[in-house]
């Protein structure tokens, strides 16, 4: 082999090495992007119950719904590029349709319950928590690591 | 020691045990409830981040900078009870004066972003993303647990 035979060689490989650790870098990214929501929503949810069980003081109820509303708003586009990993089952993208609808579902839930909590009215809260559902969406679409 | 005397000293004994877990329990409560604002402000600041660097899609920008926001606000509140514990420094409590006027600048930057945020202008983001300052409190007043 030539020396610059030997060079062009490994230019190519390295080429070949940075395009496959951008690949890489942009599926995790996808997952690091929905991940960073996910978790937003789960930290507000956590909060909420922190409140209704007297755990938390009840002053910011509502900025906190309206935190949980507002993520909801930004969870669907997450999920929109198909890319199995982290927690998200494949059937994600196998159901599109249905998990979609759901999503939307939970988007109107959460204003719905952002709504309720401007009343200060917890036992309404409360109803309007369960209405989001999580766990109905989690069993189907989330694998849940340890 | 009589019957009675075993089981009145029996039911003090659980009564001690009850109230000193019942105290425990809320200074967990005042430390989960910081940390869930503090993870919420850390996981929207993620996304800010990776929207900078093209790692993740830029049209929840604004709504991404509002959540911030919007969390800021609830901060100084969380950590009005004087609880060390999570990584919350004893610093935070000895500086309060110090502690309170660098959320309330907190507070004011991240709402100055987010209404950056609505002109879509990431360079002019970027900059505000800067202006919160993260790290001069964390190096103040947050003991970072690996």
């Amino acid at each position: 082999m030539t020396r610059l035979r030997k060079l062009m060689s490994g230019l190519a490989l390295a080429m070949v090495v940075t395009a496959s650790a951008t690949a890489h870098a942009d599926d995790q990214d996808v997952i690091d992007y929905r991940k960073h929501i996910m978790k937003t929503l789960a930290e507000q949810a956590g909060i909420l119950g922190m409140i209704l069980q007297n755990k938390a003081p009840a002053d910011n109820l509502a900025t906190h719904a309206q935190i949980l509303a507002t993520t909801a708003t930004t969870a669907k586009k997450a999920f929109e590029p198909n890319v199995v990993g982290g927690e998200a089952k494949p059937a994600v993208w196998a159901n599109w349709a249905d998990f979609s609808k759901r999503m939307d579902a939970f988007v109107a839930a959460a204003d719905e319950l952002a709504k309720t909590a401007k009343t200060g009215d917890t036992a309404a809260v409360a109803g309007k928590v369960k209405e989001l559902n999580c766990r109905g969406c989690h069993t189907e679409y989330r694998e849940q690591k340890k």
